[in-house]
């Protein structure tokens, strides 16, 4: 199986913690590939980021036929949809694989994420999947995504206060990481809370290895149809 | 005052129509600037077109500086929250421009839109603005946006059929037309109907001259925030 | 183009300051008149005021068959309704403008109006009008409506701080102003605190003359259709 | 114990009947007093005979202090906010009391109330209840109020077609009769069809003998705080 | 009239203490008949709770024929729609009764429950129920079910401080007690407060006479159709 | 990795089938065991069935600690919540495996299930789970869940029949089976009708495995507390 996962932003570094953390939990004999476009935004935090990376995201999933499923790899799912009417392998982004997780697991979860310029495109995105009532509340943690890059930065710190927080005020039974760049804390802050913190990265390349498995393909009825093939010629 | 009317696909009479009727509901003194994009798809027809049309149409509005207000006249309002970030003006969807208009002269609409393929991306904007419990159905008339271009299609007989059935088996009390294209037939429509018939066309652009004369600019807290440099930097 | 503007309650003052608002914004051509019922509550402060204003309100509305549009300028938008079905001119609540315009320029607005009696009559309406997902909260400033007319009062302080905590606490993008008393405060709060601060007075006006121009009229299908006669014979 | 029940409207048959089906319920020792205005809409269909009836509704209740609870027997619940800022004692809407009791023997129920106008304010209601969801269906009869006092009308036919259609497309467990002059076809429907048919009359009567009993009286504080002695002052 | 009050717990002190309350209300010539199971959990505190006493709870309502009417005696309302399938007497949940009751004396009421793993179950049903919008928040005192029995503990200043964070931040209007264990402090926590607050046990019992004497009796249809005699063989 | 996958009914050949779909997707080194109690309902349709199994199936759990998972095989996913008070090992209902698959795959899927009775228990958990904005409809396909055993009913054209209408009246887009009997016709229905048909006994088995793999375990705090040892010592 090939898994091909998308990081939507030009930070190389942030593609190489990903493709880690996606190798970790892959099954033996499937293949994860992790890529990013050349042009772009160096980071993707809110709205307008989440536009200007489309384009190369999408043609990343056209340049890749070989991929059995794709991950995208940013916590606002950007661009979901419109690969979903790509292609109908499955396609999962980090930030639903996340929130349907958590929802098996507990009764209500709170996210901690970047920037509170992030924060309502997380909220409507939970309208839209419908899980708005099972998230207590999206926090920031006012990290900028490649202050996650610096190992100086007391990033970790920032992160921890929101979930104590959570913990305590929104009485969240667990914890949503809400940024591609916070893969590899989820473990050690699980270990160290007690409670379900989770990481969009591996349990999107999980559903996604579940889907192929399980021969579960898009659906090409209603918003999901394929393009028209004039919408498409003159890109 | 000068606003910009974007339409986003690259089907210029389209956009000569589109002129047309934001030019009619004008008052003396506003400019009309309507434009499209140079390449990208010929018709939004769904979330893929949506997506690769939004380079073209963020970029129109920064080759634009000297507008006062933004009108984005494609009624999927696809880059709407992205366009916000990237200026204080207001901008305003010609989708939720309806909606809300709407929401002011009746308990329940109705939209009638183009192809099924649309229908969710507006469900879901219908959601997230709120305005969900307002809207009884979106119904597809299942008329190609391009057809709406040709005199010689029976796209107005289909579309009165569905107005039809929101008026008797939704309890309809107005209808929302579903496409920058059928911005023409709203008036003749209203008048055969007997019940208001909105276009998003010529209520965004009047909402637009609401927000300049009232001095009413996009908020430039939380999600609406500028871009990081480094964001718009790399593109 | 004629727009009547009526203050339900019978505090003269209060009518000035509102008129005053409301032809600030007007377009020339748009000729305002403000009046006030002569009997009825000094100020409009929770349900109880909100229905013994009603016949007055109803009977300015009648005395005045001149007028092209209607604006019920308390920020409960009473009699809303009742005065949709007696008539197909716009008549637009400065409640639910000042929501409307809030959506259009902001993910979440917070509002701030006067005595927290006032709070579920505003949340019942953003309930109805579909809009209460995207108001982060009403906040109470324990400011009585006719201390708005005192200009020795605290009244300004304490606003400010329930706009402090919105901006806080609530993540509001934008803030509303919740009673007609407060149009003048508008904007100086906005250029103070550097967000959309909305009074609801000038968005109806505005409102009213997009939909005169817009040709736009109240449906009389379903609930707004026209009282019987008997209904309104034996008054 | 002493209940008021107050039909809104001026059509004293109507007042009777529903006199009739109060007493028929009430606990031996209690006491019915069934009253109308004398002027007023000859019946409540919609938002605007809700409002014009209001006030002669609001001063029922202030000449008769005696009164240990409070029946408002228009199935709009017209007037339910604004009597309970008048007086602690309990105020029961018999379209409340309904919808109510109707969640506490069935998973869903739909209502068939009397013209379609009346449609938008029960669901409107329901909302701001909270029991929209439990609502499966609000169905307009197309039999007018007062058509329910004529014997020789086919009013019957016409409810029992909608209650058909209710069991049959809506799925409904319980049908709620949407309007105090169905009071006394209740129980032979409910023998008819198999199913709980929920008059609001005897439901309210029946629910303020509980809170009598019980001790329960309506909060004073936010919405429900005693109206201001200078806004009722100038009445 | 025969109510059988069901303590679906073990702990017969506390099923004495419910059935002083249930007398107390109960109407001259109601017979009140308060149980409990010999076998199962001392006290319902949470999911497992739940389920573990079901079986108890549904056998002691199969060997009380004679009841007219059946309370469960557990804030949780567990079994309730079980037993509804079980017979088409009324059979109320001291839960739902509460917020029904609540949701007409208030705008919004907060809910004091004992321990914090008790509340997403209580916020499930308000949900199930329709009611969560009335609720404005589910607060656990930290008391366990058994402190309430023990004049010694102090259980009731946690719970006051709870009332009071509620009418404070939560701007409830009126207090559900969220447990059949402080059914005797409601009456002079009402007193103290100056607000409803609601114990379900008294309004359950007093919601089943009133459906017993409507002669209102459970759906047969839906979700509430007796069970199949196989499925009911073999237990 | 060893899954439990419970099938709350005494129905063995409904076991056996589950078993062979089960083990049919599982990974290599994935142990299936599945099992069914002694003595309960031989099937579970409606509310009084779930509640009758449930002591069953969590004894069924402690007696099997050697499992690192468990799937609930039951539509209705009854006990779900209390099992995972139980035990931190993942506890997956097919249910709710289903229907976040489903939301990964279209934009809304509708439910066939068996028989009208069970459809409020899934529109209840829909709602519970926060999904029920993603199923257009519950639909009953009036088969027994017992018929499914008999290969001569004709309940494969009954269940045809309702994804037929689902698919033009609902808009679906996923088909989801509602009953675990169902399992083997899922693959052969996807073919004949172009969209995905999903089976919740698959999907949970591998949501399993991705939780397993992943570490993922249930939330020990808030509503997953496990019961205080004195609740579980008098059962």
């Amino acid at each position: 199986m090939h898994i091909l996962v998308i990081n939507p932003n030009t930070t190389q570094s942030m593609t190489l913690k990903i493709a880690e953390a996606a190798k970790r939990v892959a099954s033996i004999g499937t293949v994860v590939q992790a890529v990013n476009p050349l042009n772009g935004p160096a980071s993707i935090q809110g709205f307008y980021d989440e536009a200007v990376c489309l384009s190369g995201l999408l043609e990343l999933i056209e340049q890749h036929p070989e991929a059995d499923a794709v991950v995208i790899a940013c916590f606002d799912d950007t661009g979901l949809d419109a690969a979903r009417c790509l292609t109908d392998k499955p396609v999962v982004g980090i930030g639903e694989a996340a929130f349907h997780m958590a929802s098996m697991v507990s009764n209500k979860f709170s996210v901690v994420t970047t920037l509170s310029r992030s924060v309502p495109a997380l909220e409507h995105n939970l309208v839209r999947y419908g899980l708005s009532t099972r998230c207590a509340r999206v926090r920031a943690s006012d990290v900028a995504v490649l202050e996650l890059e610096n190992p100086d930065s007391d990033a970790r710190q920032r992160i921890e206060r929101e979930i104590q927080l959570a913990l305590k005020e929104d009485r969240a039974e667990a914890i949503v990481l809400g940024c591609a760049g916070m893969t590899e804390l989820a473990q050690s802050l699980s270990n160290e809370y007690g409670v379900p913190v989770l990481d969009g990265v591996v349990c999107a390349v999980s559903l996604c290895e579940s889907m192929v498995r399980l021969g579960l393909r898009n659906s090409r009825r209603g918003g999901y149809a394929p393009p028209a093939p004039t919408a498409r010629g003159t890109q």
